[in-house]
């Protein structure tokens, strides 16, 4: 299969390199074939809380995993110390993967890991996973973007690490693209998000989507709209959850009454 | 592995039924590894132009294969047609996978094909897949989002069926979020979005990245401006790319200077 690009991958000089795996947003047969492939292979695994624990059995036995997990709440590990070890880790001639929740570089901070191996001259390739908020979609049947309702689709954090907001999410300019809005780790500022998008322009009607847990056994999907929305934030507090802001979340809805989707009439 | 989600999967009735399959974004070992055996287990497979043809490699051999591609250009095949195919095949007790490339849910029309099915009471799951966007991220190195550069991303579609414009894109308000834009099926209208963004505020100078036929081994990668994009446009003429559109795409450049990432420098 893919032949080429395998060679490729083969190719790769015989040193120490970094591979960032996208593990996907949870169940681990999200993972991609290539992720499977290159976790078997690895020597070093660095890993987080988001990824799900049974994807470590795809590992060699005598891989070496290192745990470097930050938990929302907690206080941040500074990023500069997962670059450092990943950097550290390459330079004994190993091959190192660095598994990172969903997609690597789709909020996964793995510019800032990237940027770290540059700098040092280590070699990399990165594994594109399944993000959370293409998984919500999916988990929901809510298609994110849909010809004559949505003809794009915003991925957006609804947190940063308390005292480090990057200031860079402007909720009222994204109000008025009229895109589906999907907001990652936003649960716990969602009143303040709901109110700053009907600030901007929103209806109070406009349907909301909060898929926590997506894809794992412990799933639940929640139905709202902008107005109506606030109480989940302390009903899905800790969870990791997924919030879908926009006109196709009726489609969700049309699909519960029919009670063709499982997923959403088990919800 | 992910025992919940196969005994949910495997409740499912027994009659006829359909899953929507995101095949990934091109090379075929970029597919998840639930799409692979949900694609063993299928009796008919419905797939696009946009599939990797290796991926049917992993159906059984007495599956039924229905091509119903439409290739940018020509016209669309009447998307009512393949809903109607879904539920008709389903109908007959099979298990059916509509394979479509990239996920479904992300500018595959899959919406309009659940609503099909819907109506019809016909019982589906949707498998997400890894997106362009975020496969042309991973093979560029380029972050898609970025803490202090860019807290959100958006996917928009730059082409629809000639004389089919929904009128949804609001390219002025998509300029005006400071977000990363990832500009699918947009080669063709690069020189109108090209002008439009920056009617809605972008600097000519703002980097722009086209990635053409991600993943595979005849992809390339174009580094340029908004103000000089344009040519690009009939460079890669009738080749399946994806746009990326803003300060991240620097990354994509201190990368290639720094020798470190295999894939730019040979583009």
């Amino acid at each position: 299969m893919s032949k080429a690009r395998n060679d490729d991958y083969d190719r790769q000089p015989a040193g120490g390199r970094v591979t960032l795996v996208g593990a996907g947003p949870g169940a681990a047969d999200l993972l991609t074939l290539r992720g499977q492939r290159v976790l078997a292979e690895a020597d070093v695994v660095i890993y987080d809380d988001l990824v799900n624990g049974e994807l470590l059995e795809f590992c060699r036995a005598d891989a070496i995993r290192i745990y470097v997990g930050k938990r929302a709440g907690q206080h941040c590990l500074p990023q500069a110390q997962i670059g450092a070890l990943l950097v550290q880790e390459a330079r004994t001639n190993r091959h190192v993967v660095r598994l990172k929740g969903g997609d690597p570089l789709v909020f996964g901070r793995g510019g800032e890991e990237l940027a770290a191996l540059t700098a040092e001259g280590i070699p990399y390739e990165v594994v594109p996973g399944v993000t959370a908020a293409v998984a919500a979609g999916a988990m929901t049947g809510i298609p994110l973007t849909l010809r004559g309702t949505a003809g794009a689709v915003v991925f957006v954090t609804g947190h940063e690490c308390a005292g480090k907001s990057d200031g860079t999410v402007d909720w009222a300019a994204l109000a008025r693209t009229g895109a589906t809005l999907c907001i990652y780790m936003g649960v716990r500022r969602l009143p303040e998000i709901a109110r700053a998008l009907r600030d901007g322009g929103l209806a109070a009607t406009t349907p909301v989507a909060v898929v926590a847990n997506a894809t794992l056994p412990e799933q639940s999907v929640h139905l709202a709209t902008l107005g109506s929305a606030e109480p989940l934030s302390a009903v899905l507090h800790g969870q990791p959850a997924l919030i879908i802001v926009g006109e196709v979340v009726r489609w969700a809805e049309v699909t519960r009454s029919s009670g063709a989707q499982q997923l959403l009439a088990s919800a």
